[in-house]
């Protein structure tokens, strides 16, 4: 493995490898395997659980990190190809980013999707035009679409809990106050078919997943044994779940057009997880990437209560990115 | 130990055993004792002193940190409870406490007060609360009423200086511009009282500390042998005294209350510690947690003269931190 | 070597001394070299380079590092004398200096020049006032009008590329949508003569370099063999050009005054470095020390071209900054 940057390039077999790494970091630590090891962490966006468990997992494999906020502390890097720069932005990435290559042995980037074209952000431009720049280790600290670290963390939530890789997993939308991007819902829906689960996709009209990214996930299904369907139909789809993964994201029926998002989801705060939503499903969990709102995406109840696995998921981020360090670093 | 989050909680035995194990490892530097250790460092208000001491404390000792601050670099946390969150901050403590925990191994949380309700911010409830989210060893950076980390270095600091159990130690109020937190007033009090100190909290009209941080500091003096009053005259407050620590804090008669505040303290700006403040006491020091306005809440020509132990206060933050890691990580 | 604010403090042996030692840790690494030992740094500007590569300096020698970025996570510090701090900043240089510097073992500071009065720049009292606060080992990461960190990595890589000592080395000015420290450019100047180099600085009128720095650069060059000249006639400075050392900075005809220089450089766009500047010099390499502004300051083609030597001067950051840390720190 010479980069983590989503799930799909790797392959069911890589994905389980890498999660016994992760179980056999958390019983047998390492204290010492990535000494003299530096990581660069590049965060176009705000971040903390990422931000938190990466440095932590450099650490408690002997290594160390150096972390950089373009437009605060640094200045504002530029990526649109070939443009006259006489903006804001100082420098471009295609300087900054072999230079921070150059002083690490790997890097991690994280650059949200722009949220105005949506084939734009189906396509990755962004984050690949970055990671062809260099030639070092690199990890997706959450892209446009995609959000592997999650997706990994995630897996191995599900396989902490012992749910079945044939139970049904309902991915469902959940309101927020504004348009968010499609990285996790994406990076969910493409883990749990390569898991070989009954994935079903809960979203209002408005919010189907993009096409690309169903068919994706539909092939993963396939050659894993699951499958990958969507509805509207809140009862039907949680009926005999075993997992709600809870995630807002902005509508794909008018994408970029924050105004007709807003009045599309204006009617559309009920999508807050209660209590209630599960008389059908005694058993469900509930998992959600964090970070999330109380009351507005899931009540406090539930989010409290014995079904969330949030805490669970968060603190995976750390052994699953340990084993993907311990991969990238000790090969 | 298992929290190091307000001197009382501890006693004086075992503040004084802290002082001496603080004492030992700036003899004795134990750089392997915390090797593997991770502090978390959360960071609600800006720090200068106590974001590079800790870091430092944690790498002499072989340890290292990370370091969140909402609002730079990681989005704004919501402290409130029950509130729906459709406002500002993306996540709430109640997730993000516990995750940043479980992937340290001791974490340090620094909240100011609010500064609307005297009773809110004495009742330490918006730290009590987070500290209240997780079970980890865990460190007071600074909250609403309480600063116990400058307190156990100024204590220190005392015993450095060889200061008297039984000095006159002067807490005088002084002139800020704006109204400012009681956390160091109420720590350096408590602090001294617990030394068994002759305490005057010496402060003009409108500026008396709340009466339970009072009370408290007399119960600790009484069971140390030393005793607490306070007064508004200066000249006999400061005859024979052996330190005079300064520290700026809001009108307590009108806590809450910006424009009362700002018209009682116009009326003070005689209150910025001169040299012929000394007159009766040519021996005394000037203590400061810092940061400190010069020319406003001390004149210059005290800071940069023989009286003033800023310096040795602020690199005491370095070794009482050692001790408080050393014995929460390494029990 | 106690101090590395300035390369002409050092002279020319020192400076092949530490060189020799760069080359020695880039071959032969010494993990535990600075083990235990800290960093502080100090930012009064953005970084990126200085930023990352200072603590990957640390780490890859053993040691840590930490940041303190007045204004962001930590408050504005005071840098005037003699001031009554009435105003935004809450703390004086004069206290937090020897505070920071007590919690590490060798400090770095920057700040760059105020950019209103050019005596005042030129004669480096902010930074040398802030110097004289520590006997600590200092490092200067730019200041008013210096970067001896660059200017060490911009020999190295002059040494790495075999180009002669007695090669023409050009200073070219360039196009920016406003003025610019003179830091770079003074400290590139300095390090070419005293390499021994013919050294020409092409720049539009009223842009010649300050004459105390053509001074001390045409001293340093006559004890090392090399020249110093000035001109504004680019295709006679280019014949024969082996570097072209590339840089943009503020008006010194106007210094200070924004309108004035923006009058100057709005008819100065075409000092956008572009291929045909080589008709003349077609093994001439193109050094910038970044960040730059692409098609700008430099077009995209000459950047990404093979003359282009800036990502190996980012890179020699690396190795240059771990001399210094070595030599400062294990003497």
């Amino acid at each position: 493995m010479k980069r983590f940057v989503d799930l799909a390039d790797l392959g069911r077999d890589e994905v389980l490898s890498l999660l016994e790494l992760a179980r056999r970091l958390e019983k047998q630590p390492e204290p010492h395997a990535l000494a003299g090891k530096q990581l660069g962490l590049l965060f176009f966006n705000p971040s903390l659980r990422t931000l938190a468990s990466f440095q932590a997992a450099m650490a408690r494999l002997g290594g160390s990190s150096f972390v950089i906020n373009p437009g605060q502390g640094s200045w504002q890097l530029e990526t649109r190809p070939d443009v006259v720069m006489d903006g804001a932005a100082a420098e471009h990435v295609r300087e900054a980013i072999p230079v921070l290559a150059s002083y690490c042995d790997a890097l991690g980037i994280r650059i949200f999707a722009e949220g105005r074209d949506l084939e734009h952000d189906l396509a990755e431009g962004t984050f690949n035009a970055m990671a062809a720049l260099t030639d070092k280790p690199l990890i997706n600290l959450e892209s446009a679409v995609n959000h592997p670290c999650q997706a990994l963390a995630d897996w191995k939530t599900l396989d902490d809990l012992a749910v079945p890789r044939a139970a049904r997993f309902v991915l469902s939308w959940a309101y927020h106050p504004r348009a968010l991007p499609l990285a996790v819902p994406a990076a969910a829906l493409h883990m749990a078919a390569l898991r070989g689960m009954e994935v079903i996709v809960l979203r209002p009209d408005g919010y189907a997943l993009p096409a690309p990214l169903m068919e994706r996930a539909r092939r993963a299904a396939a050659a894993s044994g699951g499958s990958v369907r969507e509805t509207s139909a809140r009862d039907e789809a949680l009926e005999g779940a075993q997992v709600l993964y809870v995630k807002e994201w902005g509508a794909t029926a008018c994408y970029g057009d924050a105004a007709a998002d807003a009045r599309l989801r204006s009617a559309l705060t009920d999508w807050c997880v209660r209590e209630d939503w599960f008389a059908a499903a005694p058993e469900c969990r509930v998992m959600h990437c964090l970070p999330v709102r109380r009351n507005t995406a899931i009540a406090a109840a539930v989010l409290d209560g014995p079904r969330s696995v949030v805490q669970r998921e968060a603190y995976n981020r750390l052994p699953a990115q340990m084993a993907v360090l311990h991969r990238l670093l000790r090969p």
